[in-house]
């Protein structure tokens, strides 16, 4: 072994998830899963290496962003690998490759990690996981009203209520039709004025419109989309049917574009409504054709994505993570009175946890005290001190930290009355 | 888009979960979970990219392990980067980093995925997940004595009877005075003597006794070797805990080593005894100071692991496979009676599933026999049609597909039904 002492942080821009932390992700975990499993959804997963061709085989722009912004490197076979930073490729390969043997409608879930080799920054780590939802096959509206709905569903799921967050809604096709009706029907110039509208917020009025009369040099289609865009009264069928199933915080939003080329028809947004934590929260959308890189007859899809980080976010910022599932440890410490009563205390143990009690036992060798004082810092409900004497006549102390009682009688008594209460 | 077709296949060496894959996957987790956490274990997780000093530290030898049988990287920020082959690096690194906050015995659990690079074949894939156990602080042998209780149960909670399996147990400290008492002290022959023991069970008698004698040079000690090695009555007092816990299905074995070299004290495996998956499933020791590379005081544990690619292996072997649990998909599935019937049955849909019952509707194009006989051969259990006459009169028909009857009713007198019947 060298001398030279090695630092105790993680690579750059991942975490350590510490029994406290990981009791955060889990609680995330089991919530999405929860409300995916209501909806019927399916969970799945894959290996987070995969060929790097998935992510390239789209054209110059993604080859662009597989060389800088993924983790991609080659094996010692000479295969070109991506750690994978979204999940749609990988799930648009499962499902072509078993698209003869599945049913349709395709109804799948995953909370898998994702790698983005950037910038660490607040939310944009370079690992993160995420809950994926996609319903493959229909491409009927109605799937788009389930998708949101499900979405919506997530949140209601951890405690949120619909003030909390506001579901922002848009379809590209509708957007051609609009800009159609004005009288632009170049997919280049439609495209243009897509991806500076997904920008609006973020820059001012006057550089918006700067901007929208650079690419039109017409002033009166300028003045004409600005009306349709701040069209505030506008709906669609989807957003009536979010209605007609009691989801009012949810309106159209012409400036949702959202990133990615794939989708085709409609598009959404949920942001949070908390001013502190003013941002997009999960994006989605309607796609055509995902697995046309593989071949066969096209598959359309409608689904979701939300972050561990982004959820993380909102939780602490609505105030609404629980105190019970977040407990880690023993519900019962067993302290061994003495050194030689370790054994007896292991066999004690071995009764609780049989029915169902989360026992364990202080082999460690500080003194009762102490034991009992760390036991109520680490939140432990319940201690019994087993000595000789206990164990001789089988009558057992069980000490209540968080109320300072105790209760005594038989190990069977012990365990019928923590099953009560706790 | 290009015209070329890509594969469909995962990268070489690692699996694809599709949903039944997964179920399989989470009911291994889910119990192993369950187990850890009734010993009073705790969660944890970190990234699986790690610094490649983590690895390359401890040696030559590990030089060698990093760069030929690993997925290691040199980043854009030209550090290199790892992802874990292992796991105990990283919780040394994680006990390390928090030594002054946290309370020994520190008991953790995880259930990370680790990388290899090398060829793939049977249980020997470049990804798998591994449950990892330790407990952090104690060198009292009846920290052993839980460890190996722990692993014995892990099998038990997924219904295995003791029968099945065989705990292997020995001790370096005791195999170097077994050594010491021949007049066998230099560390290099002691060393070379435990990696030929160690294959014993791979070679042949003669090979064993060949390859002995060319290390000692020296008739006496080697049929003392072989006397003590083979030695069916050997015990510890780490055996005489186990029997006494009601653990008989263990026994001594001078021929465990385990090939990690930080392992200091008792050693041990669990081995399948069913002659058709005669191997070793679990593996785990006691080491001292694991933390070491890090400096500061030394921190002792002891712990094992135990992969999901055998554990899965195990379960089939022995046809321990639930059914119920690896049940995916919807309880029940509405199906509606034709197009414009979509949208209300996404409206009764969200009733059935604010009362906890998995819940899809059949939004696809099919004709609706062909739905009902969908839904059967994906064992959802029941059905209900959703035409304008049910909406209308309130009264809808829940069939059982597994059993071909039905049940009339209104939405919540179907509720209370399927609460009681699913």
């Amino acid at each position: 072994m060298s001398d030279k002492k090695i630092s105790t942080e993680s690579y750059k821009g991942v975490r350590d998830f510490f029994p406290a932390d990981m009791a955060k992700e889990r609680h995330i975990f089991n919530s999405w899963s929860k409300t995916a499993e209501s909806f019927g959804f399916e969970r799945y997963d894959a290996s987070i290496l995969e060929p790097a061709e998935l992510y390239r085989s789209k054209g110059a722009e993604n080859e662009e962003l597989v060389n800088e912004q993924t983790y991609t490197f080659t094996d010692r076979g000479d295969r070109e690998v991506t750690l994978r930073p979204e999940m749609t490729p990988t799930v648009a390969r499962m499902i072509a490759a078993k698209r003869r043997e599945l049913t349709f409608p395709v109804r799948w879930y995953s909370i898998p990690n994702l790698f983005r080799y950037e910038r660490p920054q607040r939310g944009r780590l370079r690992e993160h996981w995420q809950l994926n939802c996609d319903l493959f096959g229909p491409t009927d509206y109605t799937a788009d009203v389930e998708i949101i709905t499900l979405a919506y569903q997530v949140l209601i799921d951890f405690g949120a209520t619909p003030e909390m967050f506001t579901i922002l809604i848009n379809d590209r096709r509708e957007m051609s039709e609009l800009f159609a009706s004005l009288g632009i029907v170049d997919p280049e110039i439609v495209g243009q004025i897509t991806r500076l509208t997904d920008r609006k917020k973020k820059i001012s009025a006057e550089e918006y419109q700067t901007s929208l009369m650079k690419i039109i040099n017409n002033e009166a289609p300028v003045t004409q989309i600005l009306q349709l865009i701040e069209n505030e009264a506008a709906s669609n069928s989807v957003l009536n049917a979010l209605h007609s199933l009691g989801i009012y915080n949810a309106k159209i939003d012409r400036t949702i574009a959202r990133g990615f080329d794939y989708y085709t028809g409609m598009v959404f947004e949920i942001v949070d409504t908390d001013p502190t934590n003013n941002r997009s929260m999960i994006g989605g959308g309607r796609y055509d054709d995902l697995t046309s890189l593989f071949g066969g007859e096209p598959i359309s899809g409608v689904g979701f994505g939300i972050g561990d980080v982004t959820m993380n976010d909102f939780l602490t910022t609505h105030k609404l993570w629980p105190q019970e599932s977040l407990k880690t440890g023993p519900s019962l410490m067993l302290i061994p009175a003495e050194a030689d009563d370790h054994l007896s205390a292991q066999k004690i143990a071995a009764q609780f946890r049989s029915r169902g009690i989360k026992t364990a036992v202080d082999i460690g060798s500080k003194k009762l005290g102490k034991k009992i004082a760390d036991a109520a810092e680490n939140k432990v409900g319940f201690v019994i001190v087993v000595g000789q004497n206990e164990i001789d006549n089988g009558n057992f102390e069980l000490k209540n930290l968080a109320i300072e009682s105790s209760q005594n009688g038989s190990i069977e008594e012990l365990v019928t009355y923590l099953l009560a209460n706790s």
